[in-house]
């Protein structure tokens, strides 16, 4: 386990408030699970309106919430007049997610001053045992100087 | 455009009962309005449930329609005893997709018996001027003799 | 096809440059073909060194020449004083590259300040037939005020 | 760490001979410095003429060996009568590789029948301190019933 620096003591609080800010984390019925320097855990109880054609998750809904877990993960590491912004991401989705919840696990893999590489980990828990359905790659860039609030927000968020 | 030789005279049908089959399209508001040999688009109308911290459509939403409408577009060129399953997605999040309505155009690049290789672009459609906001490329998987229907699903759906 | 905008009248002889110094291209036996505004095309003959186990050129050579055509089509849209650089690539190998030449074309997507997205279609000459073998999707990082030759370059060339 | 199951006892000298075969990686002076069930490590020594215009290794290189431990990954858990294709495979660049060998250590997430998915980091060292400059997340087919070897290739290796 890899430790990191961070730059914001309030960086769990930081990540709890921008989460909640998010119309589709509330819509799917997601919640933070867990955050700590470098690393997001993201969790979501099965809903039939959540499922794809088989009945179990669909795609979107894994896709979603390990891109989520992936740029908050790097958030946790960025400072406090940061924010942060998905550049791109690759999922694979490796077994279907046919179970009870999905958790998506992010980790920072490496930090930069204006660009994170993360993954995270996709599991779905059937009869509670986890097994892991997906796993995700990506970018995300630091925009200096940009308030995360909506309300504040600097409509020109990308260069 | 290249020409694609379809296998289903059926095919836009299928598309049709599948997405209707997929509980969260519905929840997003999305409905398919293009459906073409190896071509489909998905259009979402915006609302604040499916908003990042910005405002804005959410990463989510765009990687979900643009998986979707590349999966379909695979989709439309198999056999009728054929579902289609995601393998794998990139997605770049170009522009901020701030705007009224999201659409997601799906073309194949290349068909084969086992893997297509689908793109998407994903347009933002803002004061009626569309612009684009994201591109995937993917990978997806032809599953021969499986229905895509879960009243008659095969549970072991991945090899 | 887009029109792009240039910010260096001399774009195509600084990738000419650019490309003449990367001691990897000469060692492929690769040429630049084609350069213009947000375009660029690199060809390289069969030889056995370049080989996999079956014969074909190696998914390395398709790889390298994808991501060399993409990264200097953005470059050909960057300003005298930037550098560029791979952030990350994807790429679809969809047939065997089977043939005598390999061609890639490299072409912009969206140019941006700071990143650039670009694509690489990679057709293999057979016979005198061109057979698309691959596709590459990248995200490429402009450089301020970073030399692109290396008897000048800033060590730190990483945020 | 996850236990594999290997198909093949034979499968550490079947990845050896395989990448005997592959003309590239003679010609690239990368040798394979370790074979175990789901793992392969790739080295090469840095030489000029696997340079670009930094003189640093070049991305293409990178690429290569990233992409060939995740395939030979995947190859050592296959059945004798199995060959391996790379479906897809993306690429994050994360540092500069500058140092005087590269090392691409793969390793299996999730064997499958059809598909594999594998990983690989890549470490340059320089001054005898190991740097991790790149990750690759790549898809991998087995090809049931296909000679590794040319002399014996089936011409058709795609579906």
């Amino acid at each position: 386990m890899t430790n990191f620096t961070i730059r914001n003591e309030d960086y769990a609080e930081r990540v709890r408030r921008s989460f909640a800010r998010q119309g589709f984390m509330g819509f799917l019925g997601a919640s933070l699970t867990d955050v700590a320097p470098g690393r997001v855990e993201i969790t979501v109880p099965f809903d039939a309106q959540l499922a794809q054609q088989h009945g179990y998750f669909h795609g979107g809904v894994v896709g979603t919430i390990a891109d989520n877990a992936g740029g908050y993960s790097s958030f946790t590491l960025m400072a406090p007049s940061d924010s942060v912004l998905t550049v791109e991401y690759k999922l694979n989705l490796m077994a279907p997610s046919d179970g009870e919840t999905l958790i998506a696990r992010g980790t920072v893999i490496r930090p930069g001053r204006r660009l994170t590489v993360s993954r995270a980990d996709v599991f779905v828990v059937r009869n509670g045992v986890e097994n892991l359905c997906a796993t995700m790659l990506g970018t995300f860039m630091t925009l200096e100087n940009t308030s995360d609030d909506p309300a504040r927000r600097n409509p020109s968020i990308r260069g």
